[in-house]
């Protein structure tokens, strides 16, 4: 794991036995260390994210999805709560949504309900151009976008669509659509989430409902095509590595913030500059 | 609702529909703009926790635990996991540990589990004395304390427990006994509860979890009564009443604490004296 990673995270790989060797966070660093411990142990390469096997394991979320769906939409039948004015009882969702980083996760949902009339859609942060699916998707013809440098505050989703995800993603028959979001849209989700769903996410995890709440595509297309009954959307919040510190930054007030920007307060809110009226 | 509560709080209550009046935060702000509202529309007063109906409404908790952990126990008495060693196999909690503040909800997870064979445990927080219940058992006769002053981050439980349910505290055979923790033990099993467990937790909340981590006398009662195999525990969470600001200042730097604490930056973070050295 690079030596910068979520102390949380740290901790909570080794609560499940890992044995945790540290590297750099570039992924030269990151690559050296690999292959330093294959050579030494014989341990087996897992991708992260640009491999079938890992595809296809990610793709078992959307099953899992499926099943817990039809379950609650049975149970609403039975209750008769939507099927008043003689609405079309659904039995699945209309859509699903997740976030798109390296895109193991959301080829993996995208394989999984193929075929099965839910459409699938990826959703990236805007910022710095961290938005490279949707980008290389806009490409004419269509495009991977090899390389990204962005500081997202969404910093899962920071590395661009890898080779064997982006011939999913770009397969329209897979994923109907890529969209993104500012990081004042992400930090509003993540807020609603937290406060309201009380339920611990990082940036990452809220894209997709940042997306459903306030990308203005993204509600056009599902009031053309859902009508009057809308859409009811599956979305995916993954994950939730982050720290109580690094909420309070992220929410921190504006005058700090600003503050910060101009250097009069230095990375841990301390005051670099001195005689600074308050 | 006071016009200091939580924005995510009042956000929540109107969203399910409520009228919301507000007051000041003082008991006889609040009881001034009841007694209006009680002249003007004749609407009928639910006290917070002093009243019976409260008390066994609240105790419907005890009996949806006790359900829950019946289904949990089963499923694993069935796996086999816990029946190693041939230890006895449970079918319910040793003990249940709930917060203590007015004490309605404890009161009725008492009542509920009494004669059950589950004992029942407080928790309160020690902060400029708000561990009242604690103290009021620890008194030779046991007494009720009426008035407590205490800015505990616990802020759910400032207020003295109330009469109905004292009744029910210092009856030893519902409550077998209350145990308090600090403002940095709290902190701790907020920390753990927020990035481990992934749950949006207020202070309040995780009072019953810090005594069971922290505590020595509630420790050391475990490892007397519970043997080898130690004691099934459920620990109440309540509730959620926080903002990710909120968050953000109790877990800020010791730094900008300290500096807060010497009135060198504002209750925002401002600085509100000039010329000091960054």
């Amino acid at each position: 794991m690079p030596t910068i990673s979520t102390p949380s995270k740290i901790a909570g790989t080794k609560g499940y036995g890992a044995n945790v060797i540290f590297s750099g966070s570039t992924s030269e660093e990151r690559e050296a260390v690999v292959a330093d411990v294959i050579r030494d142990t014989g341990a087996t390469l897992v991708p992260p994210y640009d491999h079938p096997d890992i595809i296809l394991g990610q793709g078992t979320q959307a099953l899992e999805l499926e099943e817990q769906v039809a379950e609650i939409l049975a149970a609403e039948a039975k209750e008769g709560s939507q099927t008043t004015n003689g609405e079309r009882k659904k039995t699945q969702l209309d859509a699903v949504i997740a976030p798109l980083g390296g895109g193991g996760m959301l080829s993996g949902i995208a394989t999984a309900l193929q075929g099965t009339g839910t459409l699938v859609f990826g959703a990236e942060p805007s910022f710095e151009g961290g938005d490279d699916g949707r980008r290389g998707l806009a490409r004419e013809p269509p495009e991977r976008i090899e390389s990204v440098k962005t500081l997202t505050i969404a910093d899962g989703l920071r590395t661009p669509v890898g080779v064997i995800p982006w011939s999913v993603v770009s397969d329209k028959a897979k994923v109907r659509g890529v969209c993104s979001v500012s990081e004042e849209q992400i930090k509003a989700a993540m807020r609603l989430v937290l406060e309201r769903m009380k339920v611990m996410v990082e940036p990452s995890a809220v894209v997709g409902l940042a997306v459903v709440l306030f990308d203005e595509g993204f509600r056009k297309l599902v009031e053309e095509e859902g009508g009057e009954e809308g859409w009811k959307i599956g979305i995916v919040f993954s994950g939730g590595n982050t720290t109580v510190e690094a909420i309070g930054k992220l929410f921190e007030a504006p005058k700090k913030e600003a503050e910060r920007a101009e250097g009069i307060l230095g990375k841990n809110g301390e005051r670099v500059a001195e005689n600074v009226a308050g």
